[in-house]
């Protein structure tokens, strides 16, 4: 369940946020602004802008997976550079793409994974522990904050774009 | 793990909503405005407002697990007729008191379970694929709208109001 729950969920989450980002694209197109102005917008002076958003959002999915699986030198390193939306897209590109080199095996141990980070100063939490209460509320609040700028702007977008395509049954 | 991913972290969420909610009741307090400007407040016009995004929040929490286990008609029902923040903070108490009704077991047979509500005109998710891509993602896409909301208008939240306490180990 590890594997369905960060390696697939996370990479559908990140390719709704490109189609969100797009639809971004588009409407600062239909009203002439430069795409720039939502890609450092934020809801408050102390916030992060959508472009950090963006960045932290593949991290976390990123970071969450190297260290549940017990693989955290094979993360990708990123500069934390981009400016474009371009940029933006491709750096979710490379997150997905990282995310599917992985396989359901490789979270046999996931569930009792020492997680850990550099802020934590020698603490950790169980996989388990990591997945529930940090990893997954964390990629859902950054990619729920770019969503929020966005909207906050007057993009055209709604929990259909969040949500994704449902494998609803009959 | 349905039940841990669900009544445990849902209940844990729920309540650090409702110390968001009380940050902002203490915020309306300091600024010496009423508090019914903050629950009636919305990022976009035709987003709902804090108070439907909690009624929500509680909801996706209470039929999500009611789903899950086939108890569908154990869920209380709620008018939807919270107007003030203490009517909100005991909808979420009531909401977190269901959960705590639910043991590990009554999950036994979620992961297959077909999981459906009126709106999907007889078509259903299994147990898995509503967890993971329906009932997490709603469940964090309306506490992240009241969280956004909060924080747009100035109220001083961050991550850790949001995540919680961690289990760390060392």
């Amino acid at each position: 369940m590890f594997y369905d729950m960060t390696v697939v969920q996370f990479s559908k989450m990140l390719q709704n946020l490109t189609a969100i980002l797009n639809k971004g694209e588009a409407f600062a197109q239909s009203k002439k602004i430069d795409v720039a102005v939502l890609l450092n917008s934020r809801l408050a002076p102390d916030q992060f802008n959508l472009i950090r958003q963006v960045q932290i959002a593949c991290d976390t999915a990123k970071l969450g997976v190297a260290r549940l699986t017990g693989k955290t030198d094979s993360a990708p390193k990123h500069a934390d550079d981009e400016t474009t939306l371009e940029q933006l897209q491709q750096r979710i590109a490379d997150t997905v793409a990282y995310l599917a080199t992985f396989s359901e095996a490789d979270f046999n141990q996931a569930a009792t994974q020492h997680v850990t980070q550099p802020r934590w100063e020698g603490k950790y939490l169980t996989g388990s522990d990591a997945l529930i209460q940090h990893i997954i509320p964390n990629l859902y609040f950054h990619v729920n904050a770019a969503y929020a700028i966005l909207r906050h702007n007057g993009v055209d977008i709604g929990k259909r774009d969040y949500l994704g395509v449902m494998p609803y049954k009959s």
